[in-house]
Protein backbone atom coordinates (compact mmCIF):
# COMPACT_ATOMS: atom_id res chain seq x y z
CA UNK A 1 0.00 0.00 0.00
CA UNK A 2 2.96 2.28 0.45
CA UNK A 3 3.30 2.03 -3.74
CA UNK A 4 -0.59 4.14 -3.00
CA UNK A 5 -0.55 6.04 0.06
CA UNK A 6 2.67 8.57 -0.27
CA UNK A 7 1.22 9.97 3.84
CA UNK A 8 2.55 8.51 7.05
CA UNK A 9 -0.67 8.84 8.69
CA UNK A 10 -3.98 8.58 6.52
CA UNK A 11 -8.20 8.05 6.59
CA UNK A 12 -8.80 4.97 4.36
CA UNK A 13 -12.30 3.56 4.07
CA UNK A 14 -12.51 -0.38 3.58
CA UNK A 15 -14.43 -3.52 4.00
CA UNK A 16 -14.02 -5.56 6.74
CA UNK A 17 -16.35 -8.95 7.53
CA UNK A 18 -18.72 -7.08 4.92
CA UNK A 19 -18.70 -4.14 6.52
CA UNK A 20 -17.78 -0.66 5.89
CA UNK A 21 -14.85 0.82 8.38
CA UNK A 22 -12.87 3.45 8.61
CA UNK A 23 -8.62 3.08 9.00
CA UNK A 24 -5.49 4.79 10.35
CA UNK A 25 -2.92 4.16 7.82
CA UNK A 26 0.46 4.19 9.92
CA UNK A 27 3.65 2.24 10.37
CA UNK A 28 2.80 0.16 7.11
CA UNK A 29 -0.52 -1.03 8.57
CA UNK A 30 -4.28 -0.15 9.18
CA UNK A 31 -5.88 0.11 12.53
CA UNK A 32 -9.55 0.16 12.31
CA UNK A 33 -11.58 3.22 13.83
CA UNK A 34 -14.06 2.71 16.35
CA UNK A 35 -16.82 4.69 14.37
CA UNK A 36 -15.69 7.57 11.95
CA UNK A 37 -13.24 9.78 12.58
CA UNK A 38 -15.58 12.56 10.76
CA UNK A 39 -17.86 11.95 13.95
CA UNK A 40 -14.66 12.25 16.45
CA UNK A 41 -14.16 7.73 16.20
CA UNK A 42 -11.06 7.04 17.28
CA UNK A 43 -8.50 4.39 15.97
CA UNK A 44 -9.18 0.85 18.56
CA UNK A 45 -6.90 -1.63 18.51
CA UNK A 46 -7.73 -3.79 15.53
CA UNK A 47 -5.39 -3.79 12.62
CA UNK A 48 -6.16 -5.10 9.15
CA UNK A 49 -3.47 -6.15 6.86
CA UNK A 50 -2.63 -3.43 3.90
CA UNK A 51 -2.55 -6.32 1.43
CA UNK A 52 -6.08 -7.52 1.96
CA UNK A 53 -7.37 -4.68 2.31
CA UNK A 54 -10.02 -3.57 -1.25
CA UNK A 55 -10.09 0.51 -0.17
CA UNK A 56 -12.92 2.58 -1.05
CA UNK A 57 -13.59 6.02 -1.63
CA UNK A 58 -11.73 7.24 1.59
CA UNK A 59 -15.13 9.47 2.57
CA UNK A 60 -18.71 9.73 1.56
CA UNK A 61 -18.92 13.65 0.87
CA UNK A 62 -22.72 15.25 0.97
CA UNK A 63 -21.36 17.86 -2.08
CA UNK A 64 -18.83 17.67 -3.93
CA UNK A 65 -17.76 21.66 -4.18
CA UNK A 66 -15.44 22.42 -7.34
CA UNK A 67 -13.42 24.89 -8.09
CA UNK A 68 -13.03 26.36 -11.92
CA UNK A 69 -9.51 28.32 -13.15
CA UNK A 70 -7.03 28.19 -10.10
CA UNK A 71 -4.16 27.04 -11.36
CA UNK A 72 -2.03 30.25 -13.15
CA UNK A 73 -1.26 27.89 -15.25
CA UNK A 74 -4.65 26.40 -16.34
CA UNK A 75 -5.65 29.83 -16.76
CA UNK A 76 -3.19 30.91 -19.33
CA UNK A 77 -3.52 27.80 -21.07
CA UNK A 78 -7.41 28.90 -21.85
CA UNK A 79 -6.66 32.25 -22.27
CA UNK A 80 -8.53 33.88 -19.54
CA UNK A 81 -8.17 36.34 -16.72
CA UNK A 82 -7.10 34.89 -13.33
CA UNK A 83 -10.55 35.35 -11.31
CA UNK A 84 -11.12 38.00 -8.40
CA UNK A 85 -12.92 35.30 -6.53
CA UNK A 86 -13.31 31.57 -6.49
CA UNK A 87 -15.54 30.31 -9.40
CA UNK A 88 -17.48 27.01 -7.98
CA UNK A 89 -19.20 24.64 -9.08
CA UNK A 90 -21.32 20.93 -7.90
CA UNK A 91 -20.41 17.72 -8.60
CA UNK A 92 -23.23 15.61 -7.13
CA UNK A 93 -22.21 12.85 -4.87
CA UNK A 94 -23.67 10.17 -6.79
CA UNK A 95 -20.27 10.98 -9.63
CA UNK A 96 -18.00 9.69 -6.51
CA UNK A 97 -15.97 6.88 -7.00
CA UNK A 98 -13.09 5.14 -5.38
CA UNK A 99 -9.72 4.09 -6.77
CA UNK A 100 -9.88 1.06 -9.30
CA UNK A 101 -13.46 1.51 -10.04
CA UNK A 102 -13.93 2.33 -13.67
CA UNK A 103 -14.43 5.96 -14.96
CA UNK A 104 -17.45 5.02 -17.13
CA UNK A 105 -17.64 7.29 -20.09
CA UNK A 106 -21.21 7.61 -21.06
CA UNK A 107 -23.14 7.49 -24.61
CA UNK A 108 -23.64 11.30 -24.64
CA UNK A 109 -20.36 12.56 -24.92
CA UNK A 110 -17.83 12.45 -27.56
CA UNK A 111 -14.94 13.64 -25.32
CA UNK A 112 -13.90 12.81 -21.93
CA UNK A 113 -11.06 14.31 -20.26
CA UNK A 114 -8.73 13.74 -16.79
CA UNK A 115 -8.47 16.63 -14.70
CA UNK A 116 -5.91 16.07 -11.75
CA UNK A 117 -6.84 17.99 -8.72
CA UNK A 118 -5.57 18.59 -4.78
CA UNK A 119 -8.78 17.28 -3.03
CA UNK A 120 -9.83 18.87 0.97
CA UNK A 121 -11.70 17.03 2.75
CA UNK A 122 -13.42 19.12 5.40
CA UNK A 123 -13.54 17.65 9.49
CA UNK A 124 -16.46 19.51 10.58
CA UNK A 125 -19.73 21.42 10.07
CA UNK A 126 -18.61 25.21 8.86
CA UNK A 127 -20.39 28.10 8.01
CA UNK A 128 -19.32 31.55 7.54
CA UNK A 129 -15.90 30.84 8.72
CA UNK A 130 -12.24 33.03 7.98
CA UNK A 131 -9.30 31.39 6.28
CA UNK A 132 -7.64 31.26 9.85
CA UNK A 133 -10.92 28.87 11.34
CA UNK A 134 -10.94 26.99 7.59
CA UNK A 135 -7.87 25.82 8.13
CA UNK A 136 -9.36 23.90 11.17
CA UNK A 137 -11.72 22.47 9.63
CA UNK A 138 -9.94 20.69 6.87
CA UNK A 139 -9.31 17.17 8.20
CA UNK A 140 -6.58 16.27 5.07
CA UNK A 141 -5.84 16.16 1.53
CA UNK A 142 -6.49 13.77 -1.17
CA UNK A 143 -6.01 12.87 -4.80
CA UNK A 144 -9.07 13.88 -6.81
CA UNK A 145 -9.68 13.72 -10.70
CA UNK A 146 -12.44 16.14 -11.92
CA UNK A 147 -13.82 14.23 -15.38
CA UNK A 148 -15.20 16.41 -17.59
CA UNK A 149 -17.12 15.55 -20.80
CA UNK A 150 -15.37 18.54 -22.46
CA UNK A 151 -17.82 18.53 -25.18
CA UNK A 152 -20.88 19.02 -23.20
CA UNK A 153 -19.40 21.63 -21.10
CA UNK A 154 -19.19 23.61 -23.96
CA UNK A 155 -22.79 22.78 -25.40
CA UNK A 156 -24.31 23.25 -22.24
CA UNK A 157 -22.14 26.87 -20.71
CA UNK A 158 -23.42 25.09 -17.13
CA UNK A 159 -21.00 22.54 -16.24
CA UNK A 160 -23.29 20.12 -14.56
CA UNK A 161 -24.03 17.60 -16.73
CA UNK A 162 -20.13 17.65 -17.99
CA UNK A 163 -18.90 17.41 -14.82
CA UNK A 164 -22.10 15.09 -13.35
CA UNK A 165 -21.55 11.55 -14.38
CA UNK A 166 -22.06 8.94 -12.26
CA UNK A 167 -18.30 7.96 -12.05
CA UNK A 168 -16.90 11.62 -12.91
CA UNK A 169 -14.76 12.00 -9.29
CA UNK A 170 -12.92 9.43 -8.31
CA UNK A 171 -11.19 10.18 -4.80
CA UNK A 172 -8.48 8.55 -3.08
CA UNK A 173 -6.84 6.32 -1.86
CA UNK A 174 -6.58 7.86 1.13
CA UNK A 175 -7.02 11.05 3.11
CA UNK A 176 -3.37 12.36 4.03
CA UNK A 177 -3.32 13.96 7.63
CA UNK A 178 -0.32 15.92 7.58
CA UNK A 179 0.46 16.92 4.32
CA UNK A 180 1.16 20.84 3.92
CA UNK A 181 -0.64 21.39 0.64
CA UNK A 182 1.23 25.12 0.24
CA UNK A 183 3.93 23.36 -2.15
CA UNK A 184 2.77 19.82 -3.74
CA UNK A 185 3.18 18.58 -7.32
CA UNK A 186 -0.24 17.62 -8.82
CA UNK A 187 0.68 15.10 -11.66
CA UNK A 188 -1.91 13.00 -14.15
CA UNK A 189 -0.79 10.16 -16.29
CA UNK A 190 -2.65 8.10 -18.84
CA UNK A 191 -1.11 4.76 -19.43
CA UNK A 192 1.97 5.99 -17.76
CA UNK A 193 2.92 8.69 -19.49
CA UNK A 194 2.61 12.28 -18.02
CA UNK A 195 0.37 14.64 -19.30
CA UNK A 196 -0.23 17.33 -16.13
CA UNK A 197 2.33 18.82 -13.91
CA UNK A 198 1.69 21.10 -11.92
CA UNK A 199 2.61 22.26 -8.58
CA UNK A 200 -0.03 23.45 -5.62
CA UNK A 201 2.04 26.89 -5.32
CA UNK A 202 0.70 28.16 -8.40
CA UNK A 203 -2.78 28.00 -7.03
CA UNK A 204 -4.55 31.20 -7.26
CA UNK A 205 -6.69 30.35 -3.92
CA UNK A 206 -5.19 28.31 -1.33
CA UNK A 207 -7.45 25.54 0.48
CA UNK A 208 -8.18 27.55 3.52
CA UNK A 209 -9.08 30.39 1.39
CA UNK A 210 -11.90 28.36 -0.95
CA UNK A 211 -12.93 26.42 2.53
CA UNK A 212 -13.80 29.96 4.03
CA UNK A 213 -15.44 31.87 0.78
CA UNK A 214 -17.32 28.43 0.43
CA UNK A 215 -18.25 28.13 3.70
CA UNK A 216 -19.75 31.75 3.40
CA UNK A 217 -22.16 30.38 0.65
CA UNK A 218 -23.23 27.33 1.52
CA UNK A 219 -22.42 25.21 5.04
CA UNK A 220 -20.17 22.31 4.76
CA UNK A 221 -20.38 18.94 6.48
CA UNK A 222 -17.82 16.83 7.24
CA UNK A 223 -16.97 14.23 4.67
CA UNK A 224 -17.12 17.26 1.84
CA UNK A 225 -14.60 17.40 -0.24
CA UNK A 226 -13.57 20.92 -2.56
CA UNK A 227 -11.93 19.76 -5.17
CA UNK A 228 -8.73 22.77 -5.86
CA UNK A 229 -8.73 23.34 -9.87
CA UNK A 230 -6.70 21.53 -12.43
CA UNK A 231 -2.89 22.27 -13.56
CA UNK A 232 -2.62 23.07 -17.75
CA UNK A 233 -2.45 19.69 -19.82
CA UNK A 234 -5.83 19.11 -19.77
CA UNK A 235 -6.64 15.78 -22.55
CA UNK A 236 -8.93 13.27 -22.97
CA UNK A 237 -9.70 9.16 -22.16
CA UNK A 238 -10.15 6.62 -24.31
CA UNK A 239 -11.86 2.96 -22.98
CA UNK A 240 -9.05 0.79 -21.94
CA UNK A 241 -6.71 3.97 -20.80
CA UNK A 242 -5.62 3.92 -17.22
CA UNK A 243 -5.55 7.32 -16.00
CA UNK A 244 -3.13 8.21 -12.64
CA UNK A 245 -3.81 11.22 -10.62
CA UNK A 246 -0.16 11.41 -8.09
CA UNK A 247 -0.67 14.10 -5.69
CA UNK A 248 2.79 14.79 -3.47
CA UNK A 249 2.82 13.17 -0.15
CA UNK A 250 -0.54 12.58 -0.29
CA UNK A 251 -1.29 9.47 -2.67
CA UNK A 252 -2.07 8.04 -6.27
CA UNK A 253 -5.20 7.53 -7.66
CA UNK A 254 -5.60 4.96 -10.12
CA UNK A 255 -8.90 3.99 -12.30
CA UNK A 256 -9.37 2.36 -15.64
CA UNK A 257 -11.23 3.40 -18.05
CA UNK A 258 -14.80 2.04 -20.12
CA UNK A 259 -17.47 3.10 -21.95
CA UNK A 260 -21.07 2.81 -21.19
CA UNK A 261 -22.55 -0.90 -22.34
CA UNK B 1 -53.29 22.17 7.28
CA UNK B 2 -56.56 22.43 4.38
CA UNK B 3 -55.46 26.21 3.50
CA UNK B 4 -52.14 25.11 2.76
CA UNK B 5 -51.97 21.77 1.44
CA UNK B 6 -54.40 21.38 -1.28
CA UNK B 7 -54.19 17.52 -2.28
CA UNK B 8 -56.43 14.48 -0.71
CA UNK B 9 -53.38 12.54 0.17
CA UNK B 10 -50.20 13.80 0.61
CA UNK B 11 -46.94 13.35 2.63
CA UNK B 12 -45.74 15.85 5.27
CA UNK B 13 -42.48 15.81 7.72
CA UNK B 14 -43.06 17.05 10.91
CA UNK B 15 -41.62 16.68 14.95
CA UNK B 16 -43.45 14.81 16.93
CA UNK B 17 -42.29 14.07 20.78
CA UNK B 18 -38.91 15.55 19.69
CA UNK B 19 -38.29 12.84 16.99
CA UNK B 20 -38.59 13.98 13.45
CA UNK B 21 -41.30 11.83 11.58
CA UNK B 22 -42.86 11.20 8.41
CA UNK B 23 -46.75 11.73 8.74
CA UNK B 24 -49.98 11.42 5.63
CA UNK B 25 -52.32 13.95 5.50
CA UNK B 26 -55.74 12.58 4.25
CA UNK B 27 -59.29 13.24 5.72
CA UNK B 28 -58.11 15.86 7.58
CA UNK B 29 -55.78 14.41 9.94
CA UNK B 30 -52.54 13.39 9.99
CA UNK B 31 -51.27 9.50 10.42
CA UNK B 32 -47.79 9.26 11.18
CA UNK B 33 -45.68 6.49 9.25
CA UNK B 34 -43.72 3.53 10.39
CA UNK B 35 -40.49 4.44 8.96
CA UNK B 36 -40.18 6.39 5.73
CA UNK B 37 -42.60 6.69 2.74
CA UNK B 38 -39.19 6.75 0.99
CA UNK B 39 -37.95 3.61 2.23
CA UNK B 40 -41.12 1.05 2.09
CA UNK B 41 -42.86 2.84 5.34
CA UNK B 42 -46.58 2.73 5.81
CA UNK B 43 -48.53 4.35 8.27
CA UNK B 44 -49.64 3.59 11.03
CA UNK B 45 -52.56 3.94 13.72
CA UNK B 46 -51.62 6.92 15.49
CA UNK B 47 -52.23 10.08 14.49
CA UNK B 48 -51.67 13.71 15.27
CA UNK B 49 -53.90 17.05 15.08
CA UNK B 50 -52.77 19.27 11.66
CA UNK B 51 -53.13 22.52 14.41
CA UNK B 52 -50.47 21.30 16.81
CA UNK B 53 -48.11 20.10 13.80
CA UNK B 54 -45.18 22.06 12.41
CA UNK B 55 -43.96 21.16 9.39
CA UNK B 56 -40.27 20.86 7.85
CA UNK B 57 -39.22 20.49 4.25
CA UNK B 58 -41.24 16.91 3.48
CA UNK B 59 -38.23 15.27 2.01
CA UNK B 60 -34.39 15.62 2.65
CA UNK B 61 -33.14 15.37 -0.63
CA UNK B 62 -29.24 14.08 -1.34
CA UNK B 63 -29.53 16.43 -4.36
CA UNK B 64 -31.72 19.48 -5.83
CA UNK B 65 -31.25 18.80 -9.96
CA UNK B 66 -33.07 21.92 -11.10
CA UNK B 67 -33.85 23.42 -15.23
CA UNK B 68 -33.26 26.03 -16.55
CA UNK B 69 -35.76 27.95 -19.57
CA UNK B 70 -37.89 24.77 -19.23
CA UNK B 71 -41.82 27.36 -19.38
CA UNK B 72 -41.68 28.46 -23.35
CA UNK B 73 -43.37 32.09 -21.07
CA UNK B 74 -39.77 32.54 -19.42
CA UNK B 75 -37.99 31.35 -22.59
CA UNK B 76 -39.85 34.45 -24.49
CA UNK B 77 -39.42 36.91 -21.58
CA UNK B 78 -35.29 36.00 -21.59
CA UNK B 79 -35.47 36.22 -25.52
CA UNK B 80 -33.89 32.85 -25.66
CA UNK B 81 -34.65 29.96 -27.50
CA UNK B 82 -36.57 27.05 -26.99
CA UNK B 83 -33.92 24.21 -25.27
CA UNK B 84 -33.71 20.90 -27.63
CA UNK B 85 -32.57 18.95 -24.35
CA UNK B 86 -33.03 19.89 -20.23
CA UNK B 87 -30.42 21.76 -19.18
CA UNK B 88 -29.49 21.11 -15.75
CA UNK B 89 -27.73 22.60 -12.70
CA UNK B 90 -27.57 21.78 -9.09
CA UNK B 91 -28.31 23.19 -5.58
CA UNK B 92 -26.97 21.86 -2.72
CA UNK B 93 -28.64 19.69 -0.23
CA UNK B 94 -27.73 22.47 2.34
CA UNK B 95 -30.17 24.98 0.35
CA UNK B 96 -32.83 23.40 1.72
CA UNK B 97 -35.66 24.77 4.40
CA UNK B 98 -39.08 24.21 5.10
CA UNK B 99 -42.38 25.87 5.04
CA UNK B 100 -42.12 28.95 7.22
CA UNK B 101 -38.41 29.40 7.35
CA UNK B 102 -36.68 32.52 6.59
CA UNK B 103 -35.05 33.06 3.21
CA UNK B 104 -31.95 35.20 4.20
CA UNK B 105 -30.28 37.31 1.57
CA UNK B 106 -26.37 37.06 1.56
CA UNK B 107 -24.71 40.19 2.21
CA UNK B 108 -22.92 39.02 -1.17
CA UNK B 109 -25.89 39.54 -3.36
CA UNK B 110 -27.95 42.65 -4.02
CA UNK B 111 -30.13 41.31 -5.70
CA UNK B 112 -32.17 38.28 -4.50
CA UNK B 113 -35.06 36.97 -7.16
CA UNK B 114 -38.22 34.05 -6.10
CA UNK B 115 -38.98 31.68 -9.00
CA UNK B 116 -42.10 29.86 -8.39
CA UNK B 117 -41.52 26.11 -9.51
CA UNK B 118 -43.54 22.35 -9.70
CA UNK B 119 -41.10 20.04 -7.86
CA UNK B 120 -41.01 16.37 -8.55
CA UNK B 121 -39.94 13.89 -5.27
CA UNK B 122 -38.15 10.92 -6.51
CA UNK B 123 -39.31 7.59 -4.82
CA UNK B 124 -36.43 5.27 -5.85
CA UNK B 125 -33.03 4.86 -6.98
CA UNK B 126 -33.48 5.29 -10.88
CA UNK B 127 -30.27 5.33 -13.04
CA UNK B 128 -31.28 5.14 -17.02
CA UNK B 129 -34.93 4.93 -16.89
CA UNK B 130 -36.83 5.77 -19.51
CA UNK B 131 -39.78 7.97 -19.51
CA UNK B 132 -42.24 5.88 -19.31
CA UNK B 133 -40.51 3.92 -16.20
CA UNK B 134 -39.68 7.50 -15.30
CA UNK B 135 -43.56 8.11 -13.55
CA UNK B 136 -43.05 5.02 -11.72
CA UNK B 137 -39.94 6.15 -9.62
CA UNK B 138 -42.03 9.60 -8.77
CA UNK B 139 -43.40 9.53 -5.50
CA UNK B 140 -45.04 13.21 -6.21
CA UNK B 141 -45.26 16.87 -6.07
CA UNK B 142 -44.22 20.11 -4.00
CA UNK B 143 -43.79 23.66 -4.47
CA UNK B 144 -40.54 25.04 -4.60
CA UNK B 145 -38.60 28.46 -4.35
CA UNK B 146 -35.60 28.45 -6.95
CA UNK B 147 -33.92 31.35 -4.88
CA UNK B 148 -31.58 33.34 -7.11
CA UNK B 149 -28.86 35.95 -6.43
CA UNK B 150 -29.39 37.90 -10.02
CA UNK B 151 -26.85 39.90 -9.48
CA UNK B 152 -24.48 36.92 -8.90
CA UNK B 153 -25.98 34.55 -11.60
CA UNK B 154 -25.18 37.24 -13.89
CA UNK B 155 -21.37 37.58 -12.64
CA UNK B 156 -20.50 34.23 -12.04
CA UNK B 157 -21.63 32.60 -15.47
CA UNK B 158 -22.06 28.97 -13.38
CA UNK B 159 -25.21 29.34 -11.78
CA UNK B 160 -23.83 27.37 -8.52
CA UNK B 161 -23.13 30.19 -6.08
CA UNK B 162 -26.54 32.46 -7.30
CA UNK B 163 -28.64 29.97 -6.10
CA UNK B 164 -26.97 27.41 -3.75
CA UNK B 165 -27.00 29.89 -0.59
CA UNK B 166 -28.52 28.26 2.78
CA UNK B 167 -31.76 28.75 2.72
CA UNK B 168 -32.50 29.38 -1.54
CA UNK B 169 -34.53 26.03 -1.77
CA UNK B 170 -37.81 26.27 0.15
CA UNK B 171 -39.91 23.56 -0.53
CA UNK B 172 -43.48 21.89 0.84
CA UNK B 173 -45.16 22.40 2.53
CA UNK B 174 -46.21 18.83 1.63
CA UNK B 175 -45.40 16.04 -1.06
CA UNK B 176 -48.94 15.80 -2.81
CA UNK B 177 -49.34 12.13 -3.99
CA UNK B 178 -52.65 11.76 -6.49
CA UNK B 179 -51.68 15.18 -8.29
CA UNK B 180 -51.87 14.74 -12.46
CA UNK B 181 -48.56 17.66 -13.20
CA UNK B 182 -50.09 17.87 -16.68
CA UNK B 183 -51.78 21.26 -16.04
CA UNK B 184 -51.39 22.87 -12.86
CA UNK B 185 -51.16 26.84 -12.24
CA UNK B 186 -47.70 27.43 -10.68
CA UNK B 187 -47.87 30.95 -9.03
CA UNK B 188 -45.91 33.23 -6.88
CA UNK B 189 -47.41 35.93 -4.64
CA UNK B 190 -44.90 38.38 -2.55
CA UNK B 191 -46.86 40.06 0.29
CA UNK B 192 -49.69 38.99 -1.40
CA UNK B 193 -49.63 40.20 -5.29
CA UNK B 194 -49.44 37.96 -7.77
CA UNK B 195 -45.88 37.93 -9.96
CA UNK B 196 -45.91 34.94 -11.44
CA UNK B 197 -49.00 33.04 -12.75
CA UNK B 198 -48.06 29.79 -15.24
CA UNK B 199 -49.26 26.60 -16.04
CA UNK B 200 -47.05 23.16 -16.24
CA UNK B 201 -49.19 22.85 -19.91
CA UNK B 202 -46.87 25.55 -21.09
CA UNK B 203 -43.79 22.89 -19.87
CA UNK B 204 -41.05 22.25 -22.32
CA UNK B 205 -40.13 19.02 -20.71
CA UNK B 206 -42.69 17.24 -18.22
CA UNK B 207 -41.98 15.52 -15.18
CA UNK B 208 -41.07 12.06 -16.61
CA UNK B 209 -39.10 13.57 -19.29
CA UNK B 210 -36.71 15.14 -16.72
CA UNK B 211 -36.36 12.23 -14.59
CA UNK B 212 -35.70 9.85 -17.43
CA UNK B 213 -33.07 12.62 -19.06
CA UNK B 214 -31.27 13.48 -15.59
CA UNK B 215 -31.38 9.89 -14.44
CA UNK B 216 -29.14 9.12 -17.80
CA UNK B 217 -26.57 11.44 -16.32
CA UNK B 218 -26.64 10.81 -12.58
CA UNK B 219 -28.58 7.95 -10.51
CA UNK B 220 -31.89 9.83 -8.76
CA UNK B 221 -32.05 8.91 -4.96
CA UNK B 222 -35.50 8.33 -2.48
CA UNK B 223 -36.43 11.67 -1.69
CA UNK B 224 -34.34 13.48 -4.50
CA UNK B 225 -35.95 16.68 -5.83
CA UNK B 226 -36.33 18.10 -9.09
CA UNK B 227 -37.18 21.69 -9.50
CA UNK B 228 -38.63 21.91 -13.28
CA UNK B 229 -38.20 25.77 -14.18
CA UNK B 230 -39.84 28.55 -13.55
CA UNK B 231 -42.76 30.61 -15.21
CA UNK B 232 -42.45 34.24 -16.86
CA UNK B 233 -42.29 37.06 -13.71
CA UNK B 234 -39.11 36.91 -12.07
CA UNK B 235 -38.50 39.73 -9.69
CA UNK B 236 -37.00 40.80 -6.76
CA UNK B 237 -37.23 39.99 -2.61
CA UNK B 238 -36.47 42.34 0.20
CA UNK B 239 -36.25 42.09 4.11
CA UNK B 240 -39.73 41.83 5.26
CA UNK B 241 -41.82 40.29 2.36
CA UNK B 242 -43.66 37.49 2.43
CA UNK B 243 -43.01 34.94 -0.47
CA UNK B 244 -46.02 32.37 -1.48
CA UNK B 245 -45.55 29.60 -3.97
CA UNK B 246 -48.99 28.20 -4.83
CA UNK B 247 -49.23 25.22 -7.06
CA UNK B 248 -52.58 24.32 -7.96
CA UNK B 249 -53.64 20.74 -6.38
CA UNK B 250 -50.46 20.44 -3.99
CA UNK B 251 -50.28 23.46 -1.73
CA UNK B 252 -48.90 26.65 -0.66
CA UNK B 253 -45.10 27.07 0.63
CA UNK B 254 -44.80 30.07 2.63
CA UNK B 255 -41.54 32.07 3.57
CA UNK B 256 -40.67 35.30 5.29
CA UNK B 257 -37.40 37.44 3.81
CA UNK B 258 -34.96 38.39 5.80
CA UNK B 259 -31.47 39.93 5.56
CA UNK B 260 -28.08 38.18 6.74
CA UNK B 261 -27.08 39.61 10.19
Amino acid sequence: MMDIIFAERAVVRLVVDGRVRYGLWTDGRIRLYEGSPLAGGRPGRRTVRPDRARLLAPCRPSKVVAIGLNYRSHAREMKMPLPEEPMIFLKPSTSVIGPGRPIVRPAMSRRVDYEAELGVVVSRTCGRVSPDEASECILGYTCLNDVTARDLQAKDGQYTRAKGFDTFCPIGPAIALDADPRDLRVRSLVNGRVRQDGRTSDLVFSPAQLVSFISRVMTLHPGDVIATGTPSGIGPLSAGDEVVIEVEGVGRLVNPVTDAS
